[in-house]
């Protein structure tokens, strides 16, 4: 008998996700995916010029886990105007033992943005110095929000103080106060420089195509965690800041040096396979990571699919475990 | 608001589903594919050794069309011994002009075996003499009834002779007299060379590695539809019938003389992109097909991922239908 599988809401994904497991699954992903104990064919895509959209399949497994992703994402840029999300989508688990489907998340993209948020705080987390307190958050959009609440839920108890900085100083505050008002000690600012300077911890989250940090803005010690470059032409930081760090991180060296924030500073011959490390050697421990306080330290995130699988797994883990409660109650 | 896209098990996919419209689905499809109105990005493939298993995930979409498919289809080779199905699997279908899912398709992989069936028998309606009526099916699976009950419907009111062979004649036995319960007329056969001489029509539907088929079985104005090679290695035809044949057909050139029934051809020269045609031009009628009655006509289908999304779109078409003439009630 095929058994129908599991469906779930987006509300229902959000009352299910554990944000200690999604890290923990998250963690176990990035080591994974540096070990090669993945599946993670190409990205699979489709355009719709005439309508504006695109769509990206892609797919990830994690050897040892019970099931595999595949997520279907769409972006179809006119959809505002006719009021409708520009971003769409679900996220199917599979059995690894068996084939069969398990769940059907339609999230609508929260599973990614959610990922997306663990996983850049998870690289942050391992990369900043131990007693970092000032985070400046760069960006004003969904990713800036992510970063920020996930990076204040696996510092606790340690006390962070964020700085949002966005192009319109408007959107900086109205992200700040909403942020402000789930807890977090937040301020905006106007000051993109003076706050670079003054931060432990720089997390970048634009779409932006040229940089926006210039090296001589950054003090010792300073560890950037740039989540926004995730295709060809993309760029936070100054290709200088990058040949000034001394560690590079990614996620995925195939990606990074092709795609990522390192695409320039690849292209440019100064970042290769040779002298950037990925994130799962750290998190492992094949790798010693930051060595010295002053340091400055770089992680460039493009997002793995086999984070999906990590986020998806743990939605699903949950929900069994919500069953099996209800049924032994 | 993101609308709940349409549920459908496979029970009301088989009631959805109209044979004749699902026919000119699929008509359209091969006509689009070789006008190249399609994106068919290449296929995702994962593997899972230790289970025995692997995943497809196909997408396709015919320009036009109000919905794109992405199927996710699974072979698990050892879920028999578990009593589970070894093919499971879905097809989502997205809105082509939002990106938003439409319809999640549970169909546990017989939408693939109908546009399987409606796809050879529409190759089979193009290329064979018009008054064919004597046809035999090699196989003893679950492509053999389709292409049998396809054909039947597309043939109407044409009468046809069906003729089963299976590597194990008791196998063909009970199809025909499976397929005879629905009414067609059919019989066994354990002679397939005799079988071969005197049809007009040979639908080929096994995964067979070696020829089954040789070239001095067949009389002038046979035409031969291939279903079973669509992977490197396979083959059901002698290389040799293959070049007796006067007119060379296939559904994508890139799949078939790679990895279709013609790879071996194209391997030892005698096939190449000059002198085989894609269906979808004989369908348009930018290529003659058939000229004389004696000709020997060789269709090589391996399957276009444009026919998941031509056979979905007719089951939710179909349930939209059935929707409106619900509410109007």
């Amino acid at each position: 008998m095929t058994k129908t599988p599991m469906q779930l809401s987006r509300n229902e994904i959000l009352d299910l996700f554990d944000l200690s497991a999604g890290a923990d699954a998250i963690r176990n992903a990035y080591i994974a995916q540096s070990q090669d104990t993945v599946e993670s064919p190409d990205v699979t895509y489709l355009g719709f010029p005439s309508a504006r959209g695109d769509c990206h399949v892609k797919s990830g497994f994690i050897h040892g886990t019970e099931g595999f992703a595949v997520k279907v994402a769409t972006g179809f840029y006119d959809n505002p105007a006719h009021g409708l999300p520009s971003s769409n989508g679900l996220v199917l688990l599979l059995s690894s033992e068996t084939g069969q489907s398990l769940a059907i998340l339609q999230d609508d993209g929260w599973l990614t943005d959610i990922r997306t948020g663990l996983g850049g705080a998870v690289a942050t987390m391992a990369l900043a110095q131990p007693n970092f307190s000032k985070v400046l958050v760069v960006g004003g959009g969904t990713q800036a929000r992510h970063q920020a609440q996930c990076l204040h839920f696996l510092a606790k108890p340690q006390n962070i103080e964020f700085t949002f900085w966005a192009r319109n100083f408007d959107q900086a505050k109205q992200l700040s106060s909403e942020i402000a008002l789930t807890g977090l000690d937040t301020r905006p600012t106007d000051d993109l420089k003076e706050a670079c300077s003054q931060s432990d911890v720089i997390i970048t989250t634009t779409p932006s195509t040229s940089h926006l940090i210039h090296a001589d803005w950054i003090r010792p010690g300073t560890h950037i965690t740039a989540i926004g470059a995730d295709s060809p032409g993309k760029q936070e930081l100054d290709v200088d800041l990058i040949k000034r760090a001394d560690l590079h991180v990614c996620d995925a060296l195939s990606q990074s040096l092709d795609h990522g924030e390192f695409q320039s500073a690849h292209r440019a011959g100064f970042l290769s396979e040779k002298n950037t490390t990925e994130l799962g050697h750290i998190l492992g421990r094949t790798h010693p990571g930051r060595i010295n306080d002053a340091d400055i330290t770089i992680a460039d995130l493009t997002g793995l699919a086999v984070q999906d699988a990590a986020a998806a797994l743990t939605v699903y883990r949950a929900a069994l475990a919500a069953q099996d409660t209800k049924a032994s109650s």
